[in-house]
């Protein structure tokens, strides 16, 4: 297997090659400059080591992996807008610095670019089954933003669905691009689909390990501020856990915390330290780390379904899902 | 040939068919609400028709047809949202009754769905071909609405610039839709390209008469309040050929009166005549109908140079061209 290193520049210059220059120059600039905020490019690095995985040359999976960067950037620069968000990795937002509606246009032709992208693909045999599995996951992410929209002012959601929300909102697409990726490295479609299942299992997990570390996290190492969810009155895994397991009378403690706004500093150190006290007492947090567990045993056992996958390959992917878990990055 | 009624209520069917009832609701509600507003199914029927043209079944390009109508309706969505438009077909526009954000993503999965109606093609060996013309055809409406866009702030707007921004903004899904239509009945790349051909030089045609109807058109069979345009000092046509040929004066004139705002209904009155009797005495309207004459008759000629074409199909699509041009739907 490639060196994630080694990954990361391959694609970075592919990404370079193809910089959007086309007219007009509105439409088009915005593109470029979400692109150029960086990131972590995980989804490209997942497509290019789906394809490596099945012993393809990995640049083959190249054209995927920038379609599930751009589309990823697409999501980003839409929710943007819908959540009024004036930063994106510390810059300002698309719709702050060019306009709302540009900020639409230019969304909405990122994700017909991912398509376009996708069609570079060199092996056409492929498409098919590709677009399908594109679609599937373009779908499943856009009712997966509107479920979150939908959960903010809605009382009664339950562990299911939130687990459901997360699913669909950012794992469906590190599976796809696993997916997409092992397609186009010649795997079986059964093979694929496992590998799907991991990257599926291991977003879950990522996304339950997001709210545990918000709660409980070293800030240092997290990169955010810690107790943010808890002070945003945030709907989270350990929020929900709460709401299910424990008696009434602490559910009602939790939700009287969770109206409260915090107008000073005291008022918020206060707020979450009762309320990760009651997500100790609770036993949500266990039950937390044991469902981010789970889904990781889960996305491992989809590894050793793959026959055609050596120990170094299966040690290499559950390498990667721990040190993704473990934020090490 | 099958009767445009024929097509039509075969299209209405197989829409009601595919009503979307998917979760979450409120994502799926405003997809329902834009596709039961009506309007003239002119995209659909012209994806039936270029595959009826060849002589294949035409429910076979029901896909096609399916997809471009909900591409066309998420670009009526976006569009309004860029617009602020209150009112579409004389009802709520989806953003004025179910909010901005669930109107941006909703549009955002009737264009991944448009990919995803395209996908339930029966022959899958055409979906190369196909998604490459719908990909193509889809960044330039992006980037017709975007050119639509940026000529409202600026002075120096060119007639081909103009000529180039209705093309891409409507004609080329007009021609799209005909050229995926054909190929599913059946016909040659270059038979297809030439029917798309019509197809675009048609749309380019009922957009320059739009704008000629607008001035200079019967209200009662227009459809709409003539001289809205003038009163929106609006870069139609007639404006930028009248900039283009009449003498420095004659352009400073119409320039003045484009930087008017009517208060009163005898001002509104009054600019809407003098503007007219520019356009008149600069023969922008005999330019305009000439150009608009002339697309047509390259549209025709694309026809015939489609060798498989008896004289009845070929009658068949002018007289649909004349009656689109003349209003009488």
């Amino acid at each position: 297997m490639q060196s994630l290193d080694n990954l990361a520049t391959t694609f970075q210059n592919y990404l370079d090659k193809h910089y959007f220059d086309g007219q007009p120059t509105a439409l088009y600039e915005p593109v470029n400059y979400i692109l150029s905020l960086g990131g972590k490019r995980l989804r490209p690095l997942l497509a290019l080591m789906g394809c490596d995985a099945f012993g393809q040359d990995f640049k083959q999976a190249l054209p995927v992996a920038m379609a599930v960067e751009v589309f990823h950037n697409f999501t980003l620069l839409h929710d943007d807008i819908m959540d009024a968000a004036p930063l994106r990795r510390g810059k300002p937002t698309v719709h702050t610095k060019f306009g709302t509606n540009v900020g639409i246009l230019s969304g909405d032709v990122m994700m017909i670019y991912a398509y376009k992208f996708l069609h570079q693909l060199e092996n056409k045999d492929l498409l098919p089954s590709i677009y399908e599995i594109f679609n599937k996951m373009a779908i499943e992410v856009c009712e997966g933003q509107q479920m979150d929209m939908d959960f903010e002012s809605r009382q009664d959601v339950s562990l299911p669905e939130y687990v459901r929300m997360i699913e669909f909102k950012s794992s469906v697409l590190l599976a796809a691009a696993l997916q997409m990726g092992a397609l186009v490295g010649g795997a079986t479609a059964a093979d694929a689909h496992h590998l799907a299942e991991f990257g599926r299992h291991t977003g879950i997990a990522f996304q339950i390990q997001d709210d545990i570390l918000d709660t409980f996290g070293d800030a240092a190492k997290f990169g955010k501020k810690v107790g943010g969810d808890i002070v945003q009155n945030k709907k989270t895994f350990l929020v929900l856990k709460t709401l299910e397991i424990a008696p009434p009378s602490v559910g009602a403690d939790l939700r009287d915390w969770l109206t409260q706004t915090t107008d000073n500093q005291l008022h918020e150190a206060q707020k979450i330290a009762a309320v990760r006290a009651i997500f100790e007492t609770s036993a949500a947090r266990t039950h937390a780390e044991n469902a981010m567990r789970e889904h990781l045993n889960t996305a491992f056992s989809h590894l050793e379904a793959i026959a055609t996958f050596s120990q170094a390959v299966k040690n290499y992917f559950r390498h990667f899902a721990e040190w993704l878990i473990a934020r090490e990055h």
